[in-house]
């Protein structure tokens, strides 16, 4: 048996249990809720927990990106919600391939785009699914009102080797309020023209636990709930406790006695911040602030804490963003009761197109 | 001939002949100054690019971990500098791994990391070469005094298998005047004292026309003056002209008149900063402002573009940071003249320990 603590640095620890309850607990909230799940595989990016995800319950899995969804589809993965306007003949062909060997929907919020689709998928006996993207407050893709919704389905609904499979949406978080009312808009606006809406798509971790709340939604596609982070504790969606991934880190200088430097930079940690002051939570010094980050140092400013760490010793961060994270590793390793079970490669990772 | 243009996006292009142009320049400075060359592998992490610059007349290579060695041991690299605090016995074995087989020295900044050092190097008729890493007010790693990098030579020159190497310096960037004061106080004390500096090796490409300023320095350790990048141009040390890697992205949607969204985000671009407004540089249109970036989706505001670019336009674009890119790809694209040369693998990234 090896203890996590032997491990070189720094290390991606995945705590098995932790993930076990995670995926429980949204599956339940869902069920309750009436809601389908389809979880984001891009936190994780192995097969093996988005075929549990599936084993618990989830109707299939999102992914963002075609590399990601070839990577899914050849562990067996087969009902899978590519969440990306797929632009392009090379795309297209990979697309195209996917969809002759899995159930493989995509998201449009152009007539450009669903021109593409539209010229490329023609058979009426295997249409191609495609949901209307719908800007519901996130201010990134997404057809601007629920009127440009219904002309968009009208395209697709058009296309012999389309069909039309409903409303898509990331909501902006804490927003779900607006993006329930939008989507209930538009679903007036369907069925009024008498146009089935088949499902209506809405996801994110941070509000993951008003899914409830959802109204009109059918299905809810959330990602970093498997792990969990620190920008979801500061959004209220975890505690430090429900947080399964974690970076070990060593400490490889202390300069001064306020300063403390680890072996864990922006190459592991990322620059993101999503809104919060420093880059992670240090559960073993929790009055610890990491202050900076280069490529390969992370500066802790330790001058709160009681006892000071030192060199050579470990310490336990929990990120801001636990999904880039997982990118930056070729792999992560899986422990139970602080023991290693596992040392397992990110499939899809790096897929980045 | 393939154009770049052609390639599945997003894409990392290099273009070869500013790589070219970039290394002559800073090594033509460097022999200029009467300073040794030592580049920092970190930006590129290519082998090719490795070999490339000890041809043209670097002394060796730089590298911030033990798996970049590695990798660049196996490439046939046989000078390297391993700046970075090598600690506990997992690391210190690589590291004499790695010594056994080429000349490799490392760096020190406590008395714990020289003595770890001392335990794991015994033999005197094959020292370890350490350097003392002092901080010139980088804020970072270092001994915090002329005085203390004294004393900690003094352990390193009391240890058998260790040999005193010199001292390292990381300066903040645009402060190489004050590092160049603090490394020329340190010097006279050594010579005071009548220790030998065999070398004192400085670095940053911010400040690399300025390296004949370095004053008692002998060397000098660029990483990014290979590639350039936007934070370097903010800085003054280079034109967009002389950047030589750029991202290659796709325009994915149009939501409104005034944002575009692209097939790059942060998993491509980074989230890092560097104190610059935005994420990039839009090379094909510079009016736009790369306002956000989620993992998959870049949005730029283009409101200020005369000509705003449409669906399944590809634009280029120059990162705020090349390093942390070069490590989330797998492959990168060598281009000249605007035509594909080869794609060739990041033999170092993803190197995090």
């Amino acid at each position: 048996m090896t203890r996590f603590s032997e491990l070189e640095t720094p290390a991606v620890l995945i705590d098995l249990d932790r993930v076990e309850a995670n995926l429980g607990k949204a599956q339940a909230f869902a069920d309750q809720a009436g809601l389908k799940l389809r979880p984001h595989i891009k936190t994780h990016k192995l097969p093996r927990f988005a075929r549990r995800q599936v084993e618990l319950g989830a109707v299939g899995i999102t992914v963002q990106k075609l590399g990601e969804a070839e990577v899914m589809a050849d562990a067996g993965l087969d009902d899978l919600l590519l969440t990306f306007n797929i632009i392009g003949p090379a795309k297209l062909r990979r697309l195209a391939a996917l969809h002759a060997r899995v159930t493989i929907r995509v998201v449009a919020d152009s007539a450009e785009c669903v021109a593409g689709l539209a010229a490329a998928f023609t058979d009426p006996a295997r249409p191609l699914g495609v949901f209307v993207e719908c800007d519901t407050g996130m201010g990134r893709c997404g057809v601007q009102s629920p009127q440009a919704a219904l002309a968009l389905a009208r395209d697709i609904r058009a296309a012999p080797g389309l069909a039309f499979a409903g409303l898509m949406t990331y909501p902006a978080a804490g927003k779900y309020r607006e993006a329930a009312a939008w989507l209930a808009a538009a679903k007036a606006l369907f069925d009024a023209e008498g146009i089935a809406v088949p499902d209506i798509t809405t996801g994110g971790t941070p509000d993951i636990w008003h899914a409830d709340e959802a109204g009109v939604a059918t299905e809810y596609r959330p990602g970093t709930y498997i792990y969990m982070d620190r920008s979801q504790v500061a959004a209220g969606a975890a505690r430090y406790e429900d947080c399964a991934l974690t970076v070990l880190a060593t400490v490889v200088s202390r300069p001064t006695d306020s300063r403390a430097i680890i072996d864990a930079g922006s190459k592991t940690l990322t620059s993101d911040l999503l809104g919060l002051e420093g880059y992670g939570h240090v559960l073993d010094f929790p009055e610890a602030r990491i202050v900076g980050l280069s490529e390969e140092h992370g500066t802790l400013d330790v001058s709160a804490c009681p006892v000071k760490p030192g060199i050579g010793d470990t310490i336990r961060i929990v990120p801001n963003h636990c999904c880039p994270v997982s990118n930056l590793f070729d792999r992560v390793t899986l422990i139970r009761d602080g023991e290693v079970v596992e040392t397992v490669p990110v499939a899809a990772r790096g897929r980045v197109d």
